[in-house]
């Protein structure tokens, strides 16, 4: 897998403020402050970033600037820039785009590792979802990086304990599709470092020729825990938000409990603490989270926002970071 | 190490939040309400409760109450109430409340790794602390469990890396006195897996007959993180308060950010799910966990306080926690 590592990281963090952060909030951001964040998100090392959704525009108005988004973002070589399709409508807009020398240059596709999530958040069963994806990737046409997604890759509040075999036969089917970056959503929150685990390491002994990503949601504060447990057995790329903001809508479609992604700078911040090297600008760190705070218009979960970078990595100089007028 | 565990967990947790979690509140609860909550705690299965601190009223009007909470809260066979004392002065007090029939039987010496925060926290330099500690275990006079602790065991704020060899020597002097129970702090939550597996490792192979107990802050959100870190190479007893109050006045004394113990009902929860006995009622901790958060009059840290037990190791039906109108 270290194939796939820029050589001046040992993990890949994907920065999904702009998508997934941004799914949730009620808030529409501009269109031009997107773009602005997004160029933030890539201009202070990140390689990876969800920048929108293909998505249809009544039913998720954030994304209604999809195309627009990333037709203004800066580019920036290396750096791959992920769009959300849902259906093969989707790519073909993707495709569209990238024929006029913009869009993204890699999409993700979402199965469920259960028929009833499947249904209530794809409103497909997941043998429909299945042959929605070939016909997708068929029409990507090997245009764009592919990200395969597994949500409830661990549990699923309708069904309960989720099968690991049946999560493994999904990933192999990605892969049987070409699909080369394959990820494991815990969705609810659900998994411990023992499941995290195990599931990592099988699907590494199983699947080595893809490289496995982690995308889980800080439900019950275990994010930080679950992706130190996922780095030691040798997953790579993480996926994370400034903020901890977005994860899965419990609170909205299933009545009520904290929700989010991993929090950026939280990750950053241990992992290169650990000695890992994220190849994220350390001294920018801070400001972007504050940027994103600013953009939300409120104090976001970030504990290193309000604490400081851990100290013990950086130069003393370095570290005197105080709130700005935060959310000016 | 195992001869300190009772039967019926993996490992022992310490409820700090009507001490140290209160220590820093500005609201001044009732000496009935902390000793009910106090009662709540052992009721649930705690066997280890700071229970107050015989500190100076004029100083700590908080805990100016201390002999009162201890005299009224209920007793339980195999729990621990320990009161916070940082001179032979308080000492003293819980002898003579001992000796009345109630009191304490457990109590805390505390000792800073660093010469700076041993002057700022407790007025005094290192050397005379350690006098003052002496004299402290001779007041004592075996009627108490005693529980050192050294604290900014990873990293001072004033002078940054702390040497692990300051570390053991303070451990192992703990030990020459008698103490059979020595706390490492992350008092600025700067730890991370790796410096928290040293040190812990460093002090079982020094001093196997010392019991090591974890007292981690979140400033970083680390807290499970290194708690299961701990857990890994062998830590049975950890410091937690619900919702995460208390910790280290980061805010206060040194100029902002995020401070806070471990969340309590969010490492039962992981610890629970990862099949880690804890002892405590899982039927009531959240109960439990929204009581704290009425007795403060605000919503806390704790997550599954929002989301719910992990449903993977419990039946459906103990899981629909809905917040019943949470601080009512």
């Amino acid at each position: 897998m270290k194939a796939f590592l820029p050589a001046d990281r040992d993990v890949v963090l994907c920065e999904c403020f702009a998508r997934d952060g941004l799914q949730h909030e009620t808030v529409i951001l501009p269109t031009a402050d997107k773009a602005a964040l997004i160029g933030r998100f890539a201009g202070i090392g990140f390689t990876r970033v969800e920048a929108t959704s293909y998505s249809n525009p009544t039913v998720i108005p954030q994304f209604s600037d999809a195309s627009e988004v990333l037709r203004i973002l800066p580019r920036k070589e290396g750096v791959y820039y992920k769009a959300t399709c849902a259906n093969v409508r989707a790519v073909e807009r993707a495709v569209a785009d990238q024929a006029q020398g913009f869009g993204a240059n890699e999409i993700s596709l979402l199965v469920s590792a259960t028929d009833s999530h499947s249904m209530k958040n794809l409103a497909r069963s997941r043998e429909d979802q299945w042959a929605n994806i070939a016909n997708m990737v068929a029409a990507a046409g090997g245009r764009f990086r592919l990200i395969g997604t597994i949500s409830m890759a661990f549990d699923c509040p309708f069904e309960g304990h989720v099968d690991p075999n049946v999560v493994m036969r999904d990933a192999a089917r990605f892969a049987a599709l070409g699909v080369r970056h394959v990820t494991l959503g815990d969705t609810t929150g659900v998994a411990t470092p023992l499941t995290t685990r195990a599931l990592f390491k099988r699907m590494q002994s199983e699947l080595p020729e893809v490289e496995a990503i982690a995308h889980f949601h800080d439900t019950r504060g275990t994010g930080l825990v679950n992706y130190v447990a996922a780095f030691e057995v040798g997953v790579r790329y993480f996926d994370c938000a400034f903020g901890g903001v977005g994860g899965h809508p419990v609170k909205v479609k299933y009545g009520g409990g904290y929700t989010g992604n991993v929090t950026t700078e939280d990750l950053v911040d241990l992992f290169e603490a650990m000695g890992v090297r994220t190849g994220i600008d350390m001294g920018a760190l801070l400001d972007v989270a504050q940027q994103c705070e600013a953009a939300l218009g409120r104090e976001l979960q970030g504990r290193v926002t309000r604490s400081g970078l851990n100290p013990l990595y950086r130069p003393k100089a370095a570290i005197a970071v105080q709130p700005q007028g935060a959310m000016a």
